[in-house]
C-alpha cells in the first residue's frame, strides 16, 4: 500500500507498505481524505521522535469491522488508550500514559491507502456532511477542547493570536459563544474567510495592551506567545493551542505579578464538533486552498509549509 | 526618623528620613515588628527598579487615623488602589494599574519608625494575638491566595516544592484542607517545624514523576520549577508563587500536551489569615530564627540572605 513515511526528519513516499493489520477491537478503514496540520510540519523539524506514516486528520470508510459500520464513512479519535490506567478511569483518556497515537505516537497515521484504530475511536460521519469539510473533525474538536477547559461567554473580552489552520476554527467556535472577540494576523490579505463571518480581524500592532481576559495562542512563535500575554488583563488567562520547536523564555516574575494563568490545551470531543460541521455553523470550506494526491504527497507538504497556507487536503481514494 | 533605605541596589541605615506625612484617607502607623520577605531580597537583587524605605510585613500601632483605630495594634494591605479604575470595580484592586504597593512600588515601607497606609487596609490584630505571630499575617494571606483561586480538598495530590518562609505557610494551610500533602527541601535539618505538624517532607529525589495534582512552586529557582513540573500528572495544575529574578526557559509543548495549567499566585485575603494565627491553627513561632533591631537592618538582610534562613524580624518600636 502506498503512505507518506517519515524517518530520521524525511519524508517519503512509500508503495511497499503492509496494508495494516486490525487487532482485538480495532477496525480497518480505507481512508479518503486527510488533512495536513502543523503537527505534521512540526513532527518532520523533528519536534517529537515519530517513525511510520503520518497523519492524524482523516475521514474513511469502514472496510473491517462492526457490521453497522462497514461501508460507512468515519473520522476518529487519535488517541488509542488503554483503558485501565488511572487516567483512563478518571475520564482523561486523551493522556493515557500507554496510549498511542494516530501519526504521531507508536501507531500509523492517515496519509496512506488505510490505517487501523480502536472501533471505539470511529465516529460515523452524518449523511449530509461532505468528506472534505468532515476532514476537519479533528482540529475543529481540538479548537472545541479550550470550551471543556474554561467558560467562555458574552462579555467576555477574547484575542485569538494567529488564524492559521487551527487559529480560524478556534474564532469561529469562539464566536458562536457571543463572546466579545478579536482575532489577530500579520496578513492582511488571509482576513476575508472570518470577517465575511462577522468576526474582527487586526494586525498584531493594533492590539491593546491590557485589554482581554483570555487570549488564545495560537501563533507557534515566540512573538506570538508575548503578543498574546501583552494583551491580557492582570488575572487573565492565556490558552496555549501550540507546540513549539525548542524551549520559550518565559518572564515568571510577571506572570506571578499579574496572576496570569496559561492553560495547555491539545485534543478535544469529536461528538460536537461533528455537529457543528453538520449544521453548518463552522464553515471549512474557505480554510481549504490547495489538495493533492496521495502520490504527491511530499508535494503536499512543501505547500502545507509555506508561510500563511491554511488548509492542504490529500485525496487517497 | 530611621529606615532601611534601598537605592540602587544597595540598603543602608539612615536617620535622617521625615516620617511620612498621612493623605486625606490614610492613617499613620507606628511600626512595633517587620518582617523580611524574599521579595525584599529580590528587590535589593535588583528584581523590580525601587528607591525608598522596603518592607511590607508588619504590626504597627496607630498613631494618627480613626479614633476607634487610634492605639489599636494593626496589620496591613500592602496594595494602595485607586478604587475608580476597571479592576478596582471588578473586584481585582490588588492589580489596579494605578497602586503604589508598600515598600515595593512608590511606596516608603515598613522598616522605619512609622508608615502610613489607607485606612481602609488596615485590620486591627485581635487581643489575644502576639505581635509576632501576626506579623506574618501579610505572608499568610499570600498563602491563602491559593485557595481563593482553586478549590484543594481530601483526595487532592498535593506537592509543595521548598519550604523556606512562604512555602511553610503554604504546606501549613494546605494541610488544614485535608488534602494528600507532601512537602519537599533540600535540607533535611529544616523539616522538624513540619513533621512535628504532621506534614510528610521529603527530599527532591523522592518525588514520583507525575504524581500530583497540584504543586506549588515556592522555591525561586529553575530546578525547583523543573522539579514541581515533572511531578504533576497530565491536566495537573502548577501553582507559581516565587518571583524570579530573569526568565525562564520553559518546554511550552510539553504543557500543551500535557495539559498543564500554570497559575500565578500573589496577595492574598488578610480577615481569614488573622483568624488562623488568632485561632492556632497555624504556628509561626518555629519559623522566627532570627530577630533584629531596626538599627542593625543591614545585618538582618545578611542574614535572611544566607541560604535555608527562614523568618528574619526586626523589633522597631
Amino acid at each position: 500500500m502506498q503512505g507518506i513515511w517519515l524517518e530520521d526528519g524525511t519524508i517519503s513516499l512509500r508503495d511497499d507498505l503492509g496494508p495494516p493489520e486490525p487487532v482485538a477491537g480495532e477496525a480497518l478503514v480505507r481512508v479518503l481524505c486527510a488533512g495536513v496540520c502543523n503537527t505534521d510540519l512540526e513532527l518532520v523539524r523533528g519536534y517529537y521522535p515519530f517513525t511510520g506514516v503520518l497523519g492524524h486528520e482523516f475521514v474513511g470508510e469502514v472496510a473491517e469491522g462492526p457490521p453497522e459500520l462497514v461501508g460507512k464513512r468515519v473520522v476518529g479519535e487519535i488517541n488509542a488508550t488503554c483503558g485501565r490506567c488511572k487516567a483512563c478511569q478518571s475520564g482523561r483518556s486523551s493522556h493515557c500514559p500507554n496510549r498511542t497515537v494516530l501519526g504521531i505516537v507508536g501507531r500509523n497515521g492517515a496519509f496512506a491507502e488505510y490505517l487501523t484504530l480502536p472501533i471505539g475511536n470511529l465516529h460515523a460521519v452524518p449523511e449530509g456532511l461532505v468528506t472534505d469539510a468532515a476532514t476537519f473533525t479533528e482540529p475543529l474538536a481540538a479548537a472545541l477542547e479550550i470550551q471543556e477547559q474554561m467558560t467562555i461567554g458574552p462579555g467576555d473580552r477574547v484575542l485569538v493570536a494567529g488564524i492559521g489552520k487551527l487559529g480560524s476554527l478556534i474564532a469561529q467556535t469562539l464566536a458562536l459563544t457571543g463572546c466579545d472577540l478579536v482575532a489577530v494576523n500579520r496578513r492582511a490579505e488571509k482576513r476575508e474567510h472570518l470577517e465575511t463571518r462577522g468576526i474582527r480581524v487586526i494586525g498584531p500592532d493594533e492590539v491593546a495592551s491590557g485589554a482581554f481576559d483570555v487570549a488564545i495562542e495560537c501563533t507557534g512563535n515566540p512573538a506570538g506567545f508575548a503578543m498574546a500575554r501583552n494583551a491580557l488583563r492582570p488575572r487573565g488567562t492565556l490558552v496555549m493551542k501550540s507546540t513549539y520547536a525548542g524551549k520559550l523564555e518565559i518572564d515568571i516574575s510577571s506572570l506571578v505579578v499579574d496572576e496570569i494563568t496559561l492553560v495547555g490545551s491539545r485534543c478535544g470531543p469529536f461528538a460536537p464538533a461533528l455537529e457543528l460541521l453538520a449544521a453548518g455553523k463552522v464553515d471549512v470550506e474557505p480554510l481549504i486552498e490547495h489538495r493533492f494526491p496521495l502520490a504527491e504527497g511530499p508535494a503536499a507538504f512543501e505547500k502545507a509549509a509555506e508561510p500563511g497556507v491554511l488548509k492542504v487536503l490529500l485525496d487517497i481514494a
